[in-house]
């Protein structure tokens, strides 16, 4: 399985493995009722929709994915607070480390059409892109402050700093990690409807769009009976 | 996948799905270096040693099995101690219930031979097994006692009375329940480390020896390095 | 801390230990905006209201509860099936066990006028109480079975067999089991949410009803916002 | 409860809550026999480090400890690893965001005497301290590298842009975040045993040893049974 989806100016999101179909949940709710489907049938579609809707999300438990991210560490870290601070904790992880990495670090820029201004209303979150002339401004500013970064924790690690320390010098929230990610479906499914929503930072939307696309094909019923969204 | 074991006069393991492979362990393990491998050639296999050995588990958290289990209920029960005592929480669980099955309970009899005596240096477990003449009595006397508990179960339900009421009348800790189990190979293998321990009560050993058989072939080589046991 | 509230004919509730309070759940809010409250005014109250409504629940992760229960095995058997089979986690566990324990084993029996029919259009659960003069002949019918139960349980010991063989003669439905469960608070309100609904066994309701009232003073603006219920 | 310990040049752990001792750790793990102590004893000594010794890790999850941490974010996301890379679940997590504080900024800076080299023999961690001349050129660099990324970033967030994108502009990896961090017993020995490590980065070690200092008086058995190194 290779599926690949490719978000922001360098990221991407695989689809590396997955264990379950909308069948495995049907199976595993009926299991109570030592009932067992082969085909996935109407009468099975509304039980998937049942359990959807009443919140008994047990069956969604036994389909697990496995992901290969590609992200700016703003991005990844949204993603890990997700996990560490919500209860769903039926996830893996584990992510390159610029303690031990001393490949030539990459960095997301924004592009001159996609700096957003602040919102009117809102202490988070962003507003409309800004003037595409002052968004060029903010690239340029960016490139030279990262690229300055860059220089300097190259220096200092042949100057023979450590990279566990050298890497103060870079601009981070903006440099890219990668990371896999296991997590079972309802864990899958929570983490989009909590970052499909419009309130989230739009970087990690579209890393959720992503997912939600690779995930989609695989679960037809019920990815969109626990997401209950357009997107 | 459909490979089932019998265990015990009436039960059995199935493995219903598999996510991943020794292989996947090594890719999950090396994305901190950004290196991924195709196939599983000698230096992934001291790898996955090296993991095992300095206990690095999340690597082996990233491959995930589901079980479909038919066990006694004290053998069930002294499994899901196992999760919900345990830190290691990437399992979903589904299981009949006798609040919702009608079906006919069946029951796990040891048969005459299989009865075993007090341990003499220990608070718990048991020790070599007894007179087979003596079994035969303790059979005799368990499926009697089993016979009147259906009947006065059944008898209630006939005269009305609710199915998680009535169910105080069955000897409990042999009915068979069927349960789904869906866990981490990390999950898995503290199971089974757990489990087949000398100490632990001989039925489930045997569900824990069945386990093993149907893990080993999917991932042969962290199986044993994580186990470390002679089966 | 000590309060213990009596369930059924010899069960019981104690919580033994807590950890936090609604100013807590509080402050652990507002880390992301470094403000911190050392008493619980009206806006603060407002924020545990914002929070519960728009299922921010991580701030109720940092409460902790522990609880000392002592419950029929098929009261804390549906204790577990929650905990195992919800995907909230932060629950710790553990349990007296008869491979163990050879104290005299206790049983739940229902009194003459506490014994409930077969609901009419229902797999689950349970209607009104029978007539009393039947509910006394099923109390006098199981009384009758434990006893032989336990006579033939202790038979067994006295003759060498094991302990948790010996076991099988119990019917364990009814047994008494002692546990400590240490939960989060968010976890403790999901269990109430599912424990309190009308539609899960009478008998568990009222060890719901009994955590309730001992988390209520603890944790009074907290837990009415995450129960909503009417208890 | 407001014991603080400071550590690096702006930093600090601070333990805000706790539940349980060592007698709780003594009584949860008796409850399989039903016995339970009022004063800690040489017997419940013995047990604990018995526990400890025989891996019974159950018990010391029912006692729970809650932190406030201001830590450079590269020290915040070591941790996060840990908690989602592990399997050690039973942890809350809340944190400072930069998409909403619009306070001042503050950044870890290695004083002249602090910078190490790289480890001779490893790809990972730091060898020992630098020439204090060349010390106090790189962080005189590093101070001005800051200032400038502060400056661009004020300047973005004069200028209009959203507090979310212009944070590209920061050092991340030495910025202070501020978090609350609730975990049991076993969960927080565990991230001891691994931050302890000579191995681990010097910074984590300091709020390891922080951590080590502020449990130590509360858990004075359970801590040193279960961590078994010299701090």
């Amino acid at each position: 399985m290779n599926e690949k989806i490719n978000v922001l100016d360098n990221g991407y999101v695989r689809l590396t493995n997955v264990m379950g179909s909308d069948l495995s949940v049907v199976n595993s709710a009926r299991v109570s009722y030592d009932k067992e489907s082969t085909e996935l049938d109407e009468k099975d579609i509304r039980l998937i929709k049942f359990l959807a809707r009443e919140g008994h999300t047990s069956p969604f438990r036994h389909a697990t994915l496995q992901f290969e991210v590609y992200a700016p560490l703003m991005v990844a870290r949204q993603h890990w607070k997700y996990i560490v601070g919500s209860d769903h904790t039926m996830d893996a992880w584990n992510e390159s480390s610029r303690r031990y990495v001393t490949e030539e670090p990459m960095f997301y820029i924004p592009q001159a059409d996609e700096w957003r201004s602040a919102p009117e209303n809102s202490k988070q979150g962003s507003g409309s892109t800004i003037d595409i002339d002052e968004g060029a401004d903010f690239t340029e500013e960016l490139m030279d402050f990262v690229e300055k970064g860059e220089w300097l924790y190259n220096d200092a690690i042949s100057r023979g700093i450590c990279a566990e320390q050298a890497r103060l010098f870079l601009p981070a929230y903006g440099m890219y990690v990668r990371y896999y990610w296991t997590a079972s479906l309802q864990s899958v499914t929570h983490f989009l409807n909590q970052r499909l929503a419009h309130d989230s930072q739009v970087e990690i939307q579209e890393y959720a769009k992503a997912v939600y696309s690779l995930v989609k094909p695989k679960f037809p019923i019920s990815i969109d009976e626990l997401t209950r969204t357009e997107v």
